[in-house]
């Protein structure tokens, strides 16, 4: 399929420096969506919002973290809460097709390629790949939310005694929160209300569990039932995203069994054991008192909350694949394999730099964080590395002290959470679509490591 | 020069399996000390240690880290203080002279090699590569141990009033003690009575930087005094060692100023500033109260507690070398170069790889023993991250929790301790040492990074 010069030409160059566009698309929406949270109207007092509270919740639901410094039910009006869904929704589909779109300009054969025209390596893009990105993002994210909205409106409606259309717009908001894993909720103690209430939580979980494993994923489990015809990145993707969902599971329900746990009935521990276990990847909703939480469940979850979920999804962290990558490369370098091979695939020495440079710069960034917080308020450890953990990982879990840091502190966050969304997906796809090549080899010399 | 062959064999095949050698020297020496500590003889009150503290202190004496269960000077005899302080020279003289021996059969060219015969790429060390080394680790120990034990001794036979042979032997050991990097001290608060007197706070701050800084680096900063003529491994340790222990002063200075810097003048802020700037790579001594320091001095210290110092030395950590090949590979990554130069040198991709899997591994030493530590004590995370990160990196300073762990936790600590002094170095050699070579070849794939 041929496309028209005038198609061709307007898509490419945008595509060429994603890492602007996607900079340029957030930037705009920030401004716009913080213009419209200042306006009194879309506070239930009247009263309007301070720059920078309108400002934390606007990076917030564009980013899909769910860290807020206002209380969503209390503080926002009706107007307010549509305008955090309105932003959640967009900045969730923004980033689900650009980086879909990218994933496809970066990738050789991600699947999705195999289903289009072939392109060889030129690495632009027709209108039929992105006609179909947008197309399955489209589709996915409303059939997903629909399914979540009808079943949690049914439950509000029906257990609850909310009003058809108290329970409708209940339903909407938190099945969009939870497939784009943005974690607001209308409720003050977010999902605490609900963690006995399975008819409340497995829809959530369902939504937020197919979001954050990355449309790339959705789409080849949907297209492709043949387990064999998976691509390398959903061969990594699935067994490791469920892997990490059993370990959360396993920690919260061990280290917390006596604790915030304590209060619930065996089934109703396990609910939220596997509640807590999936919301580090990374959708922020919390049905226990995460503040009084151990220390070692809130460090389990620091770690699985940096990792996150699935590439080109609604999941933020290093993405599973960055973090599966590394752990191959080392089971390669224990073995002194001189290559490094996953599933009969090699993966080449470029990926392997592009995941430590994901990783190591992720690092750093909450590292940063965490030393500029820790100077500037007097919150211990514990809560500031999980605070910026949850920023950078776009989780929106918080152990309370949010609305209590400085304004400097909350701004750290705004950045932490900025550098989480689109740092990991503009910088790998930035690097990876740019080959440029050395004119000259110099010698080599090793120096020493450990 | 040829040598006769029962020598080569000799030397040959121990060295070929370098890690085993390292471990079991290392267990055999931790058993004879446990032994020795554990006699009434070597306590104060002569009635004996139990045998996890005793263990304890082998384990940190001969890893040169300088945490303890149980007072130093109050705790031991005499002759319990000489049979650390004998662990400690075993351990730093064992661990300078084999981790040089391994770097001369990793490396290429590592300046040493250059001096000897050319020996081709056979990875077999000659007697004269053995001689050279083993009498250079001892010639610079005792050179830096005796100029440091003699202006020691003096300042505590004039400065303090002690008898000369007591003068002789708080010199003799903390002159050894900071040689080593090991941190140990004959007083209950190891510097903090000195911290504002340079006699003793310089002599044992030249000490430990000469330590740490690596055999391989002292060797050509004595032996080659033209900078051009250094090799890879000596222009990467230099500059990032000063510049570390630049960074860690500054952070000291800023954020400790008006806490546990309060109560000096401002030249001994200074002197004190210098001093904790430095002990992090990884010495261990201190001279402020650790455990009053601020929470985000704490963790720029952990930070940098993990990178550690130079290799092939009596410093832990993952090496500045380490750090910095990192670094390298992340500014590579972001100017999209396909292949990363190190100061007109090519770095291989094995040389990244190792420098990953060391990084990454100490990582996840240091997290799993931080989560065990933390769901087994009621320590917050501050306390616990510090105390794992000097236990790993071989620095031992501690924020006083060490003795109060139970004694599942010091056990913990003992294994953090001999991962972190001898995993990268057996890890790191053992890599290299192997070069297994795959029959056939794979086809590529790439999964999605970020
Ligand atoms: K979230
Ligand atoms: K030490």
């Amino acid at each position: 399929m041929s496309k028209p010069a005038f198609l061709r030409r307007r898509l490419v160059p945008s595509l060429r420096h994603p890492a602007r566009v996607v900079v340029l698309a957030f930037a705009v929406a920030t401004l716009i969506g913080t213009a419209l949270l200042m306006l009194p109207m879309a506070t239930e007092s009247g009263a309007g919002t301070d720059p920078i509270a309108a400002l934390f919740t606007v990076v917030s639901a564009i980013c899909v973290t769910g860290l807020v410094v206002v209380d969503t039910p209390t503080h926002w009006s009706i107007f307010g809460e549509v305008v955090v869904l309105a932003l959640i929704q967009v900045g969730g589909f923004g980033i689900m097709t650009l980086a879909s779109l990218l994933t496809l300009l970066v990738s050789r054969r991600l699947g999705l390629r195999m289903q289009l025209t072939a392109q060889a390596e030129t690495k632009t893009l027709g209108l039929g790949d992105v006609r179909t990105v947008v197309g399955g993002v489209i589709v996915v994210s409303l059939v997903v939310e629909a399914v979540t909205a009808v079943f949690l409106g049914l439950r509000f409606l029906i257990g609850y005694g909310e009003s058809p259309a108290r329970a409708a717009y209940l339903g909407i908001f938190h099945a969009v929160s939870a497939f784009n894993n943005a974690g607001f909720a209308l409720y003050t103690d977010s999902m605490v209300g609900f963690a006995a209430d399975p008819w409340i939580c497995l829809p959530i979980l369902f939504a937020v569990i197919v979001g954050g494993l990355g449309f790339p994923v959705i789409f080849e489990l949907v297209r492709r039932r043949n387990r064999k015809r998976w691509s390398l990145h959903t061969r990594i993707t699935v067994p490791v995203y469920f892997g990490l969902l059993a370990l959360g599971t396993l920690a919260v329900l061990v280290l917390e069994w006596g604790n915030t746990l304590g209060k619930l009935d065996v089934h109703h521990k396990l609910l939220a054991g596997v509640f807590h276990g999936v919301m580090p990847r990374t959708a922020g909703f919390n049905s226990l008192d995460v503040g009084a939480m151990h220390s070692s469940t809130l460090l389990i979850n620091d770690v699985l909350m940096f990792i996150g979920g699935g590439s080109a999804g609604t999941a933020g962290g290093i993405k599973v694949t960055t973090f599966a990558l590394l752990g191959f490369v080392i089971l390669a370098e224990i073995r002194g394999e001189p290559t490094v091979h996953v599933m009969n695939r090699r993966l080449t020495d470029q990926v392997q730099r592009q995941a430590l440079t994901v990783a190591l710069l992720g690092v750093g960034a909450v590292m940063a964080g965490t030393i500029t917080l820790l100077s500037i308020s007097p919150f211990p450890l514990d809560d500031v590395l999980f605070e910026t953990t949850s920023a950078f990982g776009t989780v929106g879990m918080s152990t309370g002290i949010t609305a209590q840091l400085p304004a400097a502190g909350q701004l750290v966050l705004i950045a932490l959470m900025f550098i989480g969304r689109l740092g990991p997906i503009t910088l790998a796809s930035a690097l990876a679509l740019r080959d440029r090549a050395r004119r000259y080899e110099l010698p080599e010399e090793r120096p020493v490591v450990g």
